[in-house]
C-alpha cells in the first residue's frame, strides 16, 4: 500500500508516522531526540518498512529553507547540544528516495489547521503555538509566508502589561522584551513558581498571557490580515478565548474591521494535537502531483 | 501609442501619470482631492486623452480588496470627509473600459521598489513609508500579503521607549500604543512642538524615531522574514539608517541570523518619490498579460 510520511522533529521526540491517501493513519510512533545520527537511523529505519511515496519534515529550528542553500535542510543555529548544522534532508532523501518536503513545526500545524482544523476552507490563516517555547506559523493561498528564512513569531517585541513591567522576563536572548519571554510556560513558572497545569484557571497570570496572545493576534491582524488566526500549544489549554477577543478589540480600539472575533481567533482543530502530523500529509500529497 | 496608466490616490491629491511600455513617462498631472464625483471626473478626463490599456491605483484606505465583495474597488471607512463607502474602481472601469488593478498606496509603492527600486531582484520585500501616517505593505513572490484585508502595518502596537513613556502619542485610535502614534510626523510636532524638518537632524526626538523604526524592522523580520525591508516617507529624510539598524541589532541581541544590515534594511530606492507610480505601471502591465 503506498503511503505518505510525517516526521514532527522536536526537541525531545520525533513524531514518526504513515497515512494512506485518505490521510488515516497507519501507525504512527515516538523516537527520542538523542543525538543526530541514533535518532535519524531510527527515523529511517521505521519509514523503511513502508511502502512510502512522499515525506514532510516540520522540524524545530532556526533551519534553512533555503533551496539553493548549501546548508538547505539542515536545523542551523540551535543551542540544542548535538544538533547544531546538523543535515535532516539529505539522509533522509537518500536513504529513503522519496520527493522530502521540509518546512518548520508551525509551518506543518498551520497547514493542517488550513486542510483540516479550524482554518478550512479559508484563504489564509496564522497558527501560533504557546507551550514551552512560542512560535508561529503563516500560509497564504498555498503559499508559506516567509522570505530568505523562516518566521520566529514568538520573538516579536511586545508592549508589556503595566502589571509586569517589574518581571524580567525569561526568554535568553530577549528577556521581557519578546512574546516568549512573557507568554510561554516558562514565564507562567517564573511568576508564580508553579506550572500552569497546577493553577486555577482563573489565577491572574493567566490574564497576563490572554494579553499578550490578544496583542499578537492584534499585531498579525495590521502585518498579515489574515483570515483566521490560531492558537494552540499547552499553554492555551488554561486560557480562556474570550479574554484574548476582549483584548484583541481593546488594542484594536475600533480601528480595522474584522469579521466576527468568534470567527477570526480560534483553537487549534484538529484533534490529538495532530494538526503538524496531518499538515504534514497535505504537504507530502503536494509534494507528490507536483 | 499604447500607454499604462497609475493614479495614486491621496488624501490630499491623486497623481495620475502615463506611461509607455518601456516605463518612460509621457505625462504626469496632480489633481487636488476634493469630493469623489468632481475628482474622479478630472481623473477620467485625463485618461481619456491617451489610448490607455490597463490602469493600477495605489490607494489611500482602508479599502476593500476582496474580489468577491460588493464593495470591491471601494475606500471605505476613511475618516476623510465625503469619501466613505465610495466606489473608485467601477467609474474607472465604466468609463476607460481598460483592466484596472486595485491595491493600497503602500502596496504599489513595494511593488515599485521591488521591480525598480532597492528591492530588485529579491524575492520579497516589506516597504514602510513613515509621513503624516505610517503604512506598510508587502510582496512575496508576486503576491500581496494580505488575506481578507490589506495590512495595516502602521497601526502595530509598539514597546514604547524608556524615556517617552509618558508622551501620549498621536494616534486618535490607539494615542501612544501603536507605531503612528509614536513615530509618524505629528508625534514629532506633538513633541517638540515643530515639525521635523525645522529640527536638527541630531535632535533628540529622532533617536526615538530609529528605535521604533529599528523596533518594527526586527518585528517584521520575525514575522515575515523578508529577503527586504524599506523605509520611505517624509520623516525618513532625517534618519539615520545606521541608527535604524544599530537598533534593529539590540532588539534581536544575536536571535536571528540576518544577511548584512545594509542590504537587509534600505532607504526608498526609485527615484523623485516614485515608487508607487513605478508600482503601478508594472501592476498594469501584469493585468495586461494575464
Amino acid at each position: 500500500m503506498k503511503l505518505l510520511g510525517s516526521i514532527e522533529a522536536g526537541g525531545t521526540k520525533f513524531v514518526c508516522s504513515v497515512a494512506n491517501f485518505d490521510f488515516e493513519i497507519i501507525k504512527s510512533i515516538q523516537l527520542p531526540t538523542t543525538s543526530p545520527e541514533e535518532t535519524l537511523t531510527a527515523v529511517i529505519k521505521f519509514f523503511e518498512k513502508y511502502e512510502l511515496t512522499a515525506l514532510a519534515v516540520g522540524s524545530f529550528g532556526p533551519i534553512d529553507i533555503q533551496e539553493d542553500s548549501e546548508r538547505y535542510g539542515f536545523i542551523t543555529s540551535t543551542p540544542k547540544l548535538g544538533w547544531k548544522n546538523t543535515d535532516i534532508v539529505g539522509p533522509l532523501k537518500s536513504a529513503l528516495k522519496v520527493p522530502v518536503v521540509w518546512t518548520t513545526d508551525v509551518n506543518s500545524s498551520a497547514y493542517g489547521e488550513k486542510m483540516f482544523g479550524n482554518g478550512q476552507g479559508t484563504h489564509s490563516i496564522v497558527y501560533f503555538t504557546i507551550g514551552t517555547g512560542i512560535g508561529g506559523g503563516s500560509v497564504q493561498g498555498n503559499q508559506f509566508i516567509g522570505g530568505i528564512s523562516h518566521a520566529e513569531m514568538g520573538h516579536a517585541i511586545v508592549e508589556r502589561h503595566e502589571k509586569d513591567r517589574d518581571f524580567l522576563g525569561v526568554c535568553p536572548f530577549h528577556g521581557n522584551r519578546c512574546l516568549e519571554g512573557l507568554a510561554s510556560g516558562p514565564s507562567i513558572k517564573a511568576r508564580t513558581g508553579r506550572s500552569g497545569e497546577d493553577l486555577p484557571v482563573d489565577h491572574e497570570v493567566f490574564d497576563l498571557i490572554a494579553y499578550y496572545a490578544g496583542q499578537i493576534a492584534y499585531n498579525t491582524y495590521v502585518n498579515l490580515a489574515p483570515e483566521r488566526i490560531i492558537f494552540g500549544g499547552s499553554v492555551l489549554q488554561s486560557i480562556d478565548m474570550t479574554k484574548v477577543r476582549k483584548y484583541f478589540n481593546e488594542f484594536n480600539n475600533g480601528y480595522v474591521q474584522t469579521s466576527d472575533l468568534d470567527d477570526l481567533i480560534q483553537i487549534s482543530g484538529v484533534a490529538d494535537n495532530g494538526s503538524a502530523t496531518f499538515g504534514n500529509f497535505a504537504l507530502a500529497l503536494e509534494a507528490l502531483k507536483k
